[in-house]
């Protein structure tokens, strides 16, 4: 990990490289550095996704892919990303030496790869590399894509050098090793966490309509106040999570106000809401008492609750058979493994679209993610590695 | 009301003339074109507060004062303060007639005025002008004062050209017209209602405090929301107003919000929190009762309540000699009267420190204001200009 770290390295102990900035552009050069240390060819697509491709079986074999970013949020960690990339570098220095002596026949190239824009912290949505690579978003709308200074993604990756014309390997199977982001495996104590699924997101601005007015001479009965109907939103909304079958997690993260003074009752509350459950069923259920919610809630405020726009993540399951398969391995290594399901988003949910594909954790104490004090301990990173070379021995041999 | 109406007009029938912005001042450009008109000799003091001076009795005479303000909330009606000094100005347009003609011998000159910044919209506290003018804000600290975009008042001054170097005015008495922005008028059918005493305002800025963190993964229970947290302060500071002994009017009219971003749980909210009431004792409790309040609401979202700081304003009357002259001259002029107390604040309140002083309301149809359809018919209108020359009148014979 220490060569990755030192580039754009935070005085705070994180690492500061946003999508395709010119600090990506050095994560990016010391990957290339890497592939041609290790003999990969190295293929760069029109998107700027990055992969290595070890030769095992001849150029017109399969591949096996592993991987994951190396952008970061602003001021971010240095595990969150980075840890799947050098994983699999290791793993392809081990397989390329044990290649060269011999005795192992593999049946598919390994390529490690690096996709674009995972953070979303730059330019939005998050995952735009694997979005296109998987057919889920159109190369010209992600080109379109603008940060909060109007420099569009092409022209982005452009001046760092990344407008690829290479053709992207699609690999048989995906292993993606990621920090947990989450306490989960830090308080069973366990070292290895396979995901077995993904959580759901749906993701709702909603609006409160209310009417401006003084907020001295108003009498308190005729106010129509959208704020306080937005208070009665989100008092409502938290109660949920007491009342949901199973987990489920509610926010607004963002609220914006109308006329927003002091002496002005708000008129108009816009609100940012997410719902995110592991359970599909018990997110449907969220959306819809949301929108309960929304339709009583702030007439306590004599205001009415309105939904601006929705986007939706289902969720769901990483392939069994990985999943099995990393189980496997832990044991013949003596970790002990957990189940998981991860709610962050990560390249390997786009990857489920392409062929078999799982994400796999190690511990990150505290839970702690996006924030420069994010940290693994050297034997949980030397286990997961351990873990992905063992898994992607077996699928390289299949 | 046709020529000020115009300035900075909104497609919704309002204005929109926050303080010290260009709009502001084009509608001082207006009203120094008709002091012009009227031969009076406009004076800008230096927090920008203007005064047009009718000479009557000679330069060196006393004088009778009248106006209000000319800024607007954002999208704010056209009546707020605006008919105050429209009022003044068909006062001073009579008196100088009567002048010309013979016959009247005031004893004092009439002055016509306009505050700078009433509203408290653009920038805080409200009353800048007429607290700079009665002392009870130092000068230096007025000009500090800085708007949403750090833009100190001194600056904004400076840039419309409203830096004054005049010495304004002190009169022996004060009359403010201005609407009730209240329903009482409307609903007893009278017409004039001069305001014998004021409402006390406790206005405090209140943080709540939390913690950063990722709204996906981080379990609910480890989360520090401090919109949640405000969304908690807030529904219980309307249930006291349930509670209290006499008229309470409570609001948050203004939230600020940080990180603001839709997928990181509020780290720090402030909000900006009005307690009004007529009696002094409720108002005390009420301050009293959300202190309790930001002691125990955030607790419920792990948050914690900070008070920043608190500005008051203790209820009290306006002159006694002036609301019987009021009630004298409509009564000359066939109009019922009925006497109100104000909520909201009015320069008219900080007179009272200077010398005798009233604000008189007429009808505001609904009780609407601070909003586009702010409106008080014509027939009001002129019978408050009405009531307010014979009142001037009486004053400047005295």
């Amino acid at each position: 990990m220490d060569g990755i770290s030192a580039v754009a390295a935070t005085p705070e102990g994180g690492v500061n490289r946003p999508a395709l900035t010119p600090e990506d552009g050095q994560a990016r050069a010391w990957l290339r550095q890497r592939f041609d240390d290790l003999g990969m060819r190295t293929v760069i697509d029109p998107i700027g996704n990055m992969f290595g491709i070890l030769n095992l079986a001849g150029w017109d074999a399969p591949c096996v892919m592993t991987g994951s970013h190396l952008d970061s949020q602003p001021f971010g960690g240095r595990f969150d990303g980075a840890y799947g990339v050098v994983a699999g570098l290791a793993a392809a220095a081990a397989i390329r030496e044990a290649h060269a002596t011999g005795g192992f026949k593999p049946t598919a190239n390994l390529v490690v790869c690096n996709w674009t824009n995972e953070e979303g912290a730059r330019f939005q949505p998050s995952l735009i590399g694997s979005s296109v690579y998987d057919g889920s978003m159109a190369l010209a709308d992600a080109y379109a894509v603008k940060d909060g200074k109007g420099i569009s993604v092409h022209s982005a990756l452009g001046a760092i050098g990344y407008l690829g014309q290479g053709v992207a390997p699609r690999p048989r199977a995906y292993i993606e090793m990621h920090v947990e982001c989450a306490p989960e495996l830090e308080r069973s104590g366990k070292t290895i966490g396979p995901f077995a699924g993904y959580w759901g997101a749906t993701k709702i601005r909603a609006a409160v309509r209310g009417m401006q007015s003084h907020t001295g001479p108003t009498p308190m009965e005729r106010r129509r106040d959208a704020l306080l109907g937005a208070a009665y939103v989100m008092t409502e909304l938290r109660a949920l999570v007491d009342r949901a079958a199973d987990v489920l997690h509610t926010s607004v993260g963002r609220i914006e106000a109308y006329p927003n003074s002091p002496n002005s009752v708000c008129s108009d509350i816009i609100m940012f809401v997410e719902l995110r459950a592991r359970n599909q069923t018990v997110l449907e259920w969220a959306e819809m008492e949301f929108g309960a919610i929304m339709d009583s809630a702030p007439a306590k405020a004599k205001t009415a609750g309105e939904i601006l726009d929705i986007e939706y993540r289902r969720a769901g399951d990483f392939d069994k058979g990985l999943l099995d398969l990393v189980e496997r391995v832990s044991a013949e290594q003596g970790f002990e493994t957990m189940r998981l399901h991860t709610v962050a988003a990560h390249d390997g949910i786009r990857m489920t679209n392409v062929c078999p594909s799982i994400v796999v954790a190690i511990k990150s104490i505290g839970g702690i993610c996006h924030n420069a004090t994010e940290y693994s301990e050297p034997r949980d990173v030397e286990a997961g590695a351990s873990v992905l070379l063992g898994s992607l021995w077996s699928l390289l041999l299949t």
